[in-house]
């Protein structure tokens, strides 16, 4: 059965003159790109040439916001107030907004980044005040949303427009978390392993887990990275199958 | 004759734990608050408290863009590419009007800050890319402009709606310029006198000069400070004396 | 018996055009200043000003480090490996001790900021990564300890030179702990109470719990504080009432 | 005639996550370290790993300081007060020295980063503040002096210890100063057009200007780069010319 599918990347993750990744390469492979919104990484002007970039070749622009921390990359957990969370998602969503129109078009999606998705996939309360606040500021972004987590509690509970999530390059526990990095098998390095897991995801509609298990849930849209050689091999690989097995590939 | 005039102020230029100035005796005096948008300071924290007490005294908000230089306070020039200086304001006014309506209300005016409003004032081409910047962002901006200066040559360009602004506390040269700070009689410190001398310039629709000359030109807004409390006195001497010669002290 | 007491302030926590506390005033109370390094706050012109206004008051030099969080002012809990934690701890000594030369001084102390002390009280390990790392900048440093937590425990093992810390304002709990704030009597407000309070821990070299009960204890150094006028006027009857009991109030 | 040449190179340049250039590549071709000291680039992490790095290979460290402004690099210019200038420069210089320390090494030159250095390079003041500074936190110190401009007549008045330098791949206007990267053969691109300038430098110990005029002055120290194959190619050549003309390529 054919689907529409959509392959989703963080771009725009330089800050000044450093860079990090290889957008133009993921470019030419990705649907929709996850623009760093300035407080993690990405400055107003990293956000203006990503985001032309993106809209150039038809990619799908999506707000990533992340805690205000650049020495961390966003990747270190920070406990904010209620409030707090609000301000830093609608500052950086409504900034983005105001950037992806400069550039010709508009915020289609949002995707928390680094630690602030780690902990919005434990905790419903601070995921819901991320999501009700990116949708305040505009209520058509589609929520990027890793399933079987307490995110998609949120957004069922919302009942706003959301996008089911898996990732190209890593294996899955039965619980619906990730395997472990640290273990033998964690990562996915063979492109046509990634692929043919990724396909096999996306016809289930569930998460396969290492062991074989299936945890039914939506696949909508797939996450590679940039960051070596190979991710981009994995990425084009995925790209490729999905296609051959005659899924629309295209943005969210 | 009777005449609509705003009374503006800097506001919300904390930063974290960090206060400056008196926000909330202005608050009970101006009728437009200037609202910095992150960057040479006010975090998202900041700036939503802000809002929120501004439209609760139904005091006007405009975005105060400024450099991104929290240790200067936006106080010291920088030499940016136009490209830079167009996405840097895109991203502020952007963030500053999310904010304005996460906290109920809507961006009515823009003040360019410190530095960059020094620069402005200088060079039209600087000016022309801040102010377009703005009004791409949000098109009903009023833009708060000096008047006889590369602002106001700009504005009157762009056929955009906009505010001729004089300050309260300060002495004029002839050239409209302001006089040194350094120099006797720069700083109007009476109360009185500050409010002798906006009433003047209501009234003549001029920049009195410290020599006695006039400057025709719009006088819509005064600016006043809060961070002494000599200047929450002189703002108070202002109103009362604009609103004792009849005329209506509203928002922009 | 007569001893020799030391009063300690947190000083130069200021960052660019902002300040905080009231450094004038408890310069001429404190003999001891804690002077922030520039990552949670202190930029390299406070530093210099506040330990120039020290030394000509007689006022000891501390190195006060914390976390990377300007917005934060050091009080979010940051999980740092290791090695992070020793280069922090490293590059903020280092810095104080250039500033506090150039200003014509010696860094004498040492004392963890915000978070950072929190976590070095409930945690040994971290605690001496912190303070080996100190020392190895300046051997000659009294390190600031809060006497029976995990942060006294690596000061004996360690061998090195430390100092008791006791609050002149804060309730204490029978573990050594300080009452919530939250909750009633937490802070001592009255200047005559904390004054006794202090004389009778002096005295007696133990904490005197809320409860009465006594946890015997090194007290060398009481931490004032300079935010309120209330919290000067305790340091200044903190200080009398040492010095009426024959105490020598002096640096470390 | 053999002569002791030194090479050197930025270094450290990264911060949090972000790298720049190719350090590792450097680190076998050059002689000395040029460590961004945490306020352009640089943090204390980064620091850290670089001196380490630096010293098991040999290659000595300096401290290479600039203005507060990671989104600019440290490249935009930046009008600061004299004392600010001075508090800057200090603690910058005493993080680097303790993190040298701490690396097991020490500091043995300065050497100031871009727009700081530009503007250095034309004004004998800032230079003088600059240098006084330095040798203030550390009266070893090498400097790095651009011969015939402003930098060198401070050096030489202050009779201290200092180093002639020149880059590697940038053509001479007759005045001293490097022809503009606009315009053509700015940059040498050939590794052998490279050597061979630098091997005739060396030797005539003087500035061949790109019109083939000798500017006489001291050579002690050759500028690299690592940001490009190309450039670390040029470093190699460089390096291996100088060897087989029979001079010493050590650290300063």
């Amino acid at each position: 059965m054919s689907r529409h599918i959509d392959l989703n990347a963080d771009m725009g993750e330089g800050f000044g003159r450093w860079t990090i990744g290889n957008d133009d390469a993921l470019l030419e492979v990705i649907t929709s790109a996850n623009i760093a919104c300035g407080l993690h990484a990405g400055d107003p002007d990293v956000m203006a040439t990503t985001m032309a970039r993106a809209l150039e070749r038809g990619v799908g622009l999506g707000a990533h916001p992340g805690f205000p921390d650049l020495q961390g990359f966003g990747r270190r957990r920070m406990s904010l107030p209620e409030t707090s969370l609000r301000n830093m998602i609608r500052y950086q969503t409504g900034a983005a907004e105001a950037m992806a129109r400069g550039a010709g078009g508009l915020l289609r999606h949002f995707k928390l980044h680094g630690a602030l998705s780690n902990m919005a996939s434990e905790d419903a309360a601070l995921a819901r005040i991320c999501y009700e606040t990116a949708l305040d500021v505009n209520p058509n972004l589609v929520i990027l949303v890793l399933p079987q987590t307490a995110m998609e509690e949120v957004v069922l509970d919302l009942g706003c427009t959301w996008a089911g999530e898996v990732f190209a390059d890593r294996a899955y526990n039965e619980d619906a978390t990730l395997v472990d990095r640290a273990l033998p098998g964690a990562m996915i390095q063979d492109p046509d392993d990634a692929a043919a897991n990724m396909a096999g995801m996306v016809r289930e509609q569930a998460i396969i887990c290492a062991s074989g298990k299936r945890l039914p849930c939506r696949v909508d849209t797939i996450c590679v990275h940039g960051d070596t050689p190979q991710s981009i091999a994995i990425a084009k690989a995925v790209r490729a199958r999905l296609e051959a097995d005659g899924h629309r590939v295209s943005p969210l």
